[in-house]
């Protein structure tokens, strides 16, 4: 375990796997969330991303976002990309900075990108040169890197292997994505310490859904484990596919108050992401899964609770 | 930082936090739901408490229930109280374990119960007695032990003082509650290990609530810190009062998850918590909090992928 970092880089992912799920919004709704979210203080979004239309509909429009993100010159734009077709789209499209997605387990990369592991692995070098030759940055994203659900828990070697063959083939940067929510925070430290002894020099992330309670724990052991980049999304939308109500992303507002009120710094002003909360429910129309934004921000509770608790309900503990 | 335990001991308060502020459901359907927790494996049940009936209606028959025990040997239950009154009415009616609030700030003090912390402190000595008479134990639980609605942060001498008070005024065990969900695990470390500093000798528990996300996290600090006596509600029942679907208790099946996961012994049947989990829900008429149960439980996603995944939707991360 190394020393808790002073302060954490925290990227927004509500727009591309939060909305990816979702019904089409318009890009005219999708720009005004993206006004929310930068005046949220956050520095890096992951924007959308290009893969097939007909597969995510709610991201076909990646190119028209693209196109407007000279607005928010200050933020750190990304975008997802499957293959280098997607890749192609991305940088004709006026953005350089990739993801990537490699999965950690032959039967999650088969069913998702028909194609191996090993496959998807050889794919970086092309993407990385097309992401490098544009002026942009290439970030692995390393999908089931605990457990697959197809092939049950990812050898932890595997993972790291896949990481490091990567890094030799020109990522910069690397995430690693809890995809089912299944790992608990003593796998995330076993995991983010095995790949800072393969590839020390190379800035990782991760990426927690909160799909069985456990998002959140496994953000503080990563912090704790020295990583400092955080995927999180705004209102916790992009909830599991699976489940009708089940909660997927982990809330940007609950990241934020738990590193802030640890003493760790984001940057992140949590009244205007729970704003921006408010906006993203509003344009898709069901309530989002965060339990922060559902009790009504960090200090509601204590201003409601007055009357409340003066009611005479005794037994509160 | 102690040596993580091998195995936890894991409090059932369902029945009396989870229930406290739902309509009222018939003894039959209570005496239903304690069998489905029975089921779990879990070896302490906080039952009822010994309150106001008009304030808590969902409680007012503590009697009947705690009439009805005998059914359960191998569990160890427990009631609340919140003074002297109630302490005589639960050993009335059999229940010799008590569990007595003290709420560490005035403001909540005087709000719940109009009386000081001191008043309330004070009060040990005489509910200790009676316990212990009938052959009980005393639980001293001190509410608000790091933050009050009212009075802001809980110092933490002032937590760990009420505490040594109550422990020399007879109080055999200690449990310290997050009452308005606001704490997080770095707070947990600290007031735990302050306490085991002032009473090494007296088991303590902790009570957290997910209302801003950090609960499970806290749980998993709390346990680091050497805590074996966890207090969690199936389901996550007991939403917050302050705001409809916001999230109060920690769920039983996600601090399970957890810990069974990391490799530390709960004893409980994760597939029966779900079991009691649909039993509360249809009990009370509305949806649980808790990501897990909504989820479908811990495997439910990795089989319901299957179609999903084949579906093409080729950005999952």
């Amino acid at each position: 375990m190394t020393t808790t970092p002073a302060s954490i880089d925290l990227r927004e992912v509500g727009m591309r796997d939060g909305l990816q799920l979702e019904a089409p919004i318009p890009l005219e709704t999708k720009l005004e969330i993206l006004d929310a979210i930068a005046a949220t203080g956050v520095r890096r979004v992951e924007v959308t991303s290009f893969v097939s239309p007909a597969a995510v509909p709610a991201l076909a429009d990646a190119e028209q976002v693209v196109a407007e993100l000279q607005r928010w010159p200050d933020l750190h734009f990304s975008a997802l990309v499957a293959g280098r077709g997607g890749a192609r789209r991305a940088v004709a499209a006026g953005m350089p900075h990739l993801e990537y997605v490699i999965s950690a387990s032959d039967g999650h990369s088969l069913a998702n990108a028909r194609r191996t592991t090993d496959e998807a692995v050889d794919g970086v070098a092309d993407i990385a040169a097309l992401a490098h030759d544009a002026g942009g940055r290439l970030e692995a994203i390393i999908a089931v890197a605990w457990d697959c659900p197809f092939d049950g828990r990812t050898p932890l070697r595997r993972t790291v292997d896949i990481a490091r063959r990567a890094v030799e083939l020109g990522a910069d940067q690397l995430c690693f994505g809890d995809t089912i929510g299944t790992t608990v925070p003593g796998r995330v430290t076993d995991l983010v310490a095995a790949v800072r002894d393969a590839v020390p020099e190379v800035p990782i992330g991760v990426h927690f859904h909160n799909t069985r309670g456990s998002g959140i724990a496994c953000v503080l052991a990563a912090v704790q484990a020295g990583v400092v980049q955080i995927d999180a999304s705004v209102g916790g939308l992009g909830g599991c596919p699976f489940a009708p109500g089940a909660s997927g992303n982990i809330a940007t507002e609950e990241v934020v108050y738990l590193l802030e009120e640890s003493g760790i710094a984001t940057g992140i002003d949590l009244s205007r992401v729970l704003d921006a909360a408010a906006l993203v429910e509003r344009a898709v129309g069901h309530e989002l899964p965060s339990n922060l934004y559902r009790a009504g921000g960090p200090n509601q509770p204590r201003g409601r609770r007055d009357a409340s608790a003066q009611n005479g309900a005794t037994t509160r503990s």
